[in-house]
């Protein structure tokens, strides 16, 4: 028994996947297409091979159901940054909402940040980073 | 930039983490919580690599909102696995309910089965299979 990937809906293919390559570093794989009205797109992190699918169903296909945004089941995403206040204060400036405010917080041995955003469908976006001091 | 995990919203943490690691082999990393009212259990496809958290928060933590079932933001999980019929089967009689029901299709060598059950939160799990002839 494998688990290959985890497949998230998506409102508009090229909005979502200009997000999830351009703006947070993921793989374009393949595009495939099962049914009329269908489009998956496979996505890679090819460091820590985690494997993302972008499902978009057409109005027409069978598998369309209407979007709704409160959905809970899905809870976030999470990437692990160089610095988190920069790449969460690029993503805002990009476009993105503000899921949960960044905070940082002092650690032993320099800062702890963490804030998350959300993608163009509402899902949250979890961004961490944790600086090392240089001193010894 | 690095994907770490996909994390998903349990209604019962138990239940989920059973189903997850008893039913479908992921494997237990560890279980935290960062706020009153939240855990946060991390498991692994060790295969794979792929990770998984599932994420519980009671009706006090400051996370909590009201269950939804018609989410539609998480789309599936994918298993692959050596006989998706008998799998199915399994779990429909281990109590998961049925999201899409199995079909078998013939290919140029064996035989490719497809299907999606639920989990207890009632994400579709997807189980696939392709069985491959023994003759020359």
């Amino acid at each position: 028994m494998k688990l290959n990937y985890i497949a998230i809906r998506v409102k508009n293919m090229d909005e979502s996947l200009k997000f999830y390559t351009e703006n947070l570093g993921l793989k374009f794989i393949e595009e495939k297409s099962y049914m009329p009205g269908e489009r998956v797109a496979s996505l890679i992190d090819e460091g820590t091979k985690q494997k993302l699918n972008l499902m978009y169903y057409a109005e027409d296909c069978k598998l369309y159901t209407p979007w709704k945004e409160d959905g809970v089941e899905l809870d976030h995403l999470s990437f692990e940054v160089e610095d988190a206040k920069k790449t969460f204060d690029e993503l805002i400036k990009g476009g993105a909402g503000v899921a949960w405010d960044l905070v940082e917080r002092k650690t032993d041995d320099g800062v702890f940040a963490m804030g998350f955003v959300k993608d163009p469908n509402g899902i949250w976006i979890g961004l961490r980073s944790q600086s090392h001091n240089k001193n010894d």
